[in-house]
C-alpha cells in the first residue's frame, strides 16, 4: 500500500502522464494483496522512508546540507560581475543537446518546488500513511486549501532563503499544487515561515500554463522575466520535463541526468533535496534497480 | 520483513548494542507476520528505499552532489595557511560540549564510513531483498570475504577521492566492517576503484580497537597520526558515538545533531550521504516521526 501510495502521489506532483500503465506498480505488493482481499493492515509505525526523512537526525540534516550549500551558491553567483546566463534550459532545448540563454539585465530569481523541497507536508503525509490509504487526490485538494500550519519548512531552508533574499534574489516557487487553490498555498507557505509568495508573480500553479503538470511552460515564462541563476527540487521534473519522458527506462533516465551535458550543474545551479517518501524516483524492479554484472550469492 | 532487514543491518553496523530489545521492531509488520505463520511473500520489487537510492536518478544525485560539496571543501582546507584543528571529536568530549583539538603539523586526512559511504552493497543487497531475508550476519561475513566486485562506487566518489587526493589529502576508512576480514575488504574498496588501503594504516576495521561497534576509538587513534579535515558517513556513528547513545529519542537524536554547537558541521568538515535503505535513521513510530502540533485531518 504505501509503494502505491508513493507511486501515484509521486506521479501526481511530478507531471507524468496520468495514464492506468504508468499509475499501476509493476506488480503489486503484499499489502496491497491483503487490502484487495478485503483485509487492511493497520500500520503500526511510517513507512521506513518516511522514518529516515521526516523523523531521523539523518534526514534533518540531508536537506540542511543541501540548503546551506545552495545558499552559498546562490550569495557568490548574485555577486558575481560575469554575464549571466539562465540555469533554465532554453526552450526546446533538452538535457541531451542543452541552450541555456543569457540573461540580459534580468532581476535575479531563484526558483523551487514546494512538496517536500520547501516544506515537508506532516499533516498530509501522516494522515496517509496512519489510515493506510493511497494516496488520494480529493483529500490532497482539501489538503492544498486547509493545511496551512501542518506542513513545515524543511531543514535549513529558513536560513538559505534569508540569505538568498539578502544577496537580492528574488525566490518563486513553481508547484503542481492547483491553480484552483492559490489562497491555501500561498498561507502554508506563509505560514511556515518562508514569506509571502503571490500567485502569477511569485507562485506558479498547475494549470497555469497550458502543458498541464509539466513545469516546462512555467519555467519559461519565470524565465522571460527573472534570471534564474538556482533552482531547487526533489524530483526531476523540477529541474526539465524531458527527465520523466515516458518510456524512458530507470538506467536512462539516470544516465541522462548524471552524464552528458547538464551532470556538472547538480550542486552548481540545480539543487536536488533527498526524498525516498515519494515521486517517479520511487520505481523499478529488481532488473531495473541492480546491474546484472553485480549480481552476488554466498556459498 | 523489509523494516526487520533495515533495522537489524543499521544496528550491526551502526555501532548500536546489540539486545533483543534494540533488535526487535516496535511491532511486526505484515510481512513479517506473514512470514512467522509460515509464509515468504516473495518480493516483486525491491523496498522503495532502494528504488530510491541504488536505482533512481535522484538518489545518484544526491550522491554526486555531497562528493561535489565535499571535494571543493576539501581541497580549500587542504590549501589554507590557518592553524588546522580537527573535526573529529576531542577524547571525552560530546556533541554537545565539543572540543577540537589543534593538528600541530600532522598530515592531511579525511575519513569515510564505507558501506553506503563510499560503495553500495549491491550484491548483497539484492540478494537479501530477493530472499526476503533479515539481514543475516553469516552472510553479510561470506559478502565481506567474497564481494568484491559486486560493490560499486557511489556516483561522485571517484571524482572526489582523486580530487582530496590531488590536494595532498591522505583517504582513509573507518569501518564496521570486520578485523576478521581486512582482505575482502581492502579487495572490495580496490575493485570499487576506490584505489589501495591498507588495514591498519588506511583502513579501520570493527575490532581494531577495545570498544566493539563504536567508531570512536579508531577515530582517537586516526586523529593521533593525522589531521582530520573532513568526515564522510551515512548515520551519525560515523561522526561520534555520541549520537547512536541508547535511549536517546528520535526527536533527542536529532535535536543533538541539528541544533547546538555541532550544527555547523553540516556540509562545513562533517558530510552525511542520504541513506534511507537501513541504519539506527529508520526507527521510530508515527509518535517519534510527527510532531503532535502538525496533526491535520480532511472534513
Amino acid at each position: 500500500m504505501m509503494r502505491a501510495l508513493a507511486l501515484s502521489a509521486g506521479l501526481l506532483l511530478a507531471g507524468c502522464a496520468q495514464t492506468a500503465a504508468t499509475t499501476a506498480p509493476t506488480a503489486p505488493s503484499a499489502e496491497v494483496i491483503a487490502s484487495q482481499v478485503g483485509e487492511k493492515p493497520t500500520p503500526t509505525s511510517p513507512p521506513a522512508g518516511q522514518q529516515w526523512l521526516y523523523g531521523s537526525a539523518e534526514g534533518a540534516i540531508a536537506s540542511a546540507q543541501v540548503y546551506r550549500t545552495m545558499a552559498d551558491y546562490v550569495r557568490m553567483a548574485a555577486i558575481s560581475a560575469a554575464p549571466r546566463r539562465q540555469v533554465v534550459l532554453a526552450e526546446g532545448s533538452t538535457p541531451t543537446a542543452p541552450k541555456f540563454d543569457d540573461c540580459g539585465d534580468k532581476p535575479l530569481a531563484a526558483v523551487f518546488d514546494a512538496d517536500e523541497t520547501l516544506i515537508w507536508n506532516l499533516g498530509a503525509m501522516r494522515y496517509f500513511a496512519e489510515q493506510g490509504k493511497d494516496f488520494d487526490p480529493a483529500i490532497w485538494d482539501q489538503w492544498e486549501k486547509t493545511g496551512a500550519g501542518k506542513a513545515v519548512a524543511m531543514p535549513g531552508v529558513i536560513d538559505a532563503l534569508a540569505i538568498m533574499r539578502g544577496a537580492g534574489v528574488t525566490i518563486i516557487v513553481n508547484t503542481n499544487r492547483s491553480a484552483a487553490n492559490p489562497k491555501g498555498s500561498e498561507d502554508t507557505l506563509r505560514a511556515a515561515g518562508l514569506g509571502d509568495f503571490k500567485h502569477g508573480e511569485t507562485l506558479f500553479l498547475m494549470g497555469d500554463t497550458p502543458d498541464g503538470a509539466s513545469k516546462d511552460g512555467r519555467r519559461a515564462l519565470i524565465a522571460s522575466r527573472w534570471c534564474v541563476i538556482a533552482m531547487g527540487g526533489d524530483q526531476l521534473g523540477d529541474f526539465a520535463q524531458a527527465f520523466n519522458a515516458r518510456g524512458l527506462s530507470v538506467a536512462d533516465r539516470r544516465t541522462m541526468a548524471t552524464s552528458g551535458p547538464v551532470a556538472g550543474l547538480w550542486g552548481h545551479g540545480w539543487f536536488l533535496l533527498s526524498n525516498p517518501v515519494y515521486g517517479p524516483s520511487i520505481r523499478g524492479g529488481f532488473a531495473d534497480i541492480f546491474p546484472s554484472d553485480k549480481q552476488w550469492e554466498p556459498n
